[in-house]
């Protein structure tokens, strides 16, 4: 085998590793699942901690030379070239609140470019795996996005929440509000997964955390679609955090135009 | 058995054929779902067309007396005093978005009054059902809303889209915004089938057609929780689509405050 798809085994091996915790955790009593809000806060549950958890330990033992950054356990070996991002729950407040929308993140990247994202739901059993220049797959199957999206104007943007859109964000999010067919609310990183299976055409979304969005650039670029930041650039760790996740070239182009001040 | 208890089981039939038609068409390609909006600007799928059609197929068969409402074929003997009320597809841009949170909604009612709903999710498999006077169940297995939920200023209120608040409720929703700890989006009937089940604790909405909230009020308030309209009145078939469900009394006793002008 290659040594991506070596790391590309490894990487499910992790999502299998997950599943289990979380699956143990979803729906439990109040007093199990631990919910708190942090500092920043943004909510974490005894399971986040326990899945970052174990897959810190499986990178450490298996590949002691490459770097991690999850959620909730913060940076190792931050200066490596071969790092690992992990959000072990993303959608903790849907996870919380018993609704299976929620994902586990992984990604790998290599001098800060991600080359392999797997968003895994844990409670329907549902896989989406990029690995750069190889492909996209659900469930072992090749996914495509819409073979021919709409162009803006007949589109629906996904989004999560409102209030993640703030400052001059705030100002060019309504503008596009101005230019699309409607907005669809809640769905965290599974809004990502459904525009590289090709049932979505647009998420665009801005204050999200490296963790957050590494790992979905793989699954939709694969895929045919377009993951990059406002700005139009290819995302990298350093990213700001901003993200126009579309099934065309065309589609995000028109975006892009729109949110441009 | 009681008359109700051979409704009941009729019912469950009922959920049992609309499963198997949204469980074929999810996912679907798009000139199979046939997504387009209604004059009323809510959309439509070929999904929620065959589910009603059988749904009202099986109702004629079985109780030609009894009167029908549905979504998407209107009253059938409006004046009867038994009357089913049917939501083949909750949640249909979700059903069209690939997202499993969307449900099929049955409800009976007697002389206006919801006397059992079912809350059904075909793609978990999972089941909420209600029955008037006798309990409330998952899957076959007793619910109960949460047994202390916070009071509002430390309860998360959620919502499908805040594009549902108009004119007055809109004000009254930003209060309520003000006074509660936060604001969640998406999950159409999901939502209040998580209150049943002791997950989440406050639903708050406005704009419900009586085919979105009649199959709502059984589950919840069979499981020991509230659901009632703004002006704090029980939900019947005639009820103006405005609706709290929660928790407990005194949770929707909070939320009844603020929302009054």
């Amino acid at each position: 085998m290659s040594e991506l798809a070596v790391l590309r085994a490894f990487a499910e091996r992790l999502a299998d590793r997950a599943r289990p915790i979380a699956r143990r955790y979803f729906r439990a009593e109040a007093a199990t699942l631990g919910l708190v809000d942090k500092a920043d806060a943004t909510p974490v549950t005894a399971a986040d901690l326990e899945i970052e958890h174990a897959l810190r330990d499986m990178i450490a033992e298996t590949y002691p030379e490459h770097g991690v950054l999850g959620e909730e356990h913060g940076a190792w070996h931050a200066d490596a070239p071969w790092q690992w991002v992990i959000d072990p729950i993303d959608g903790t407040r849907a996870f919380a609140a018993g609704k299976p929308q929620f994902g586990t993140l992984i990604a790998l990247a290599h001098r800060g470019v991600p080359v392999l994202g797997v968003i895994d739901q844990p409670i329907t059993a549902e896989r989406w795996l990029g690995v750069r220049g190889e492909g996209a797959w659900f469930n072992g199957v090749p996914v495509r996005t819409r073979a021919h999206p709409p162009r803006l104007a007949d589109a629906v943007v996904f989004i999560t929440m409102p209030e993640q859109f703030v400052g001059p964000g705030a100002e060019a999010f309504a503008r596009l509000r101005g230019a699309c067919k409607g907005v669809a609310y809640g769905g965290d990183c599974y809004n990502y997964a459904l525009v590289a299976s090709g049932h979505i055409d647009l998420v665009v979304e801005m204050g999200l955390k490296t963790v957050d969005f590494a790992a979905l650039v793989n699954p939709i670029e694969e895929a045919g679609g377009v993951a990059v930041d406002w700005a139009g650039k290819a995302l990298t760790l350093a990213s700001d955090g901003s993200i126009v996740a579309a099934a065309s070239r065309a589609l995000a182009d028109d975006v892009l135009r729109v949110l441009r001040p």
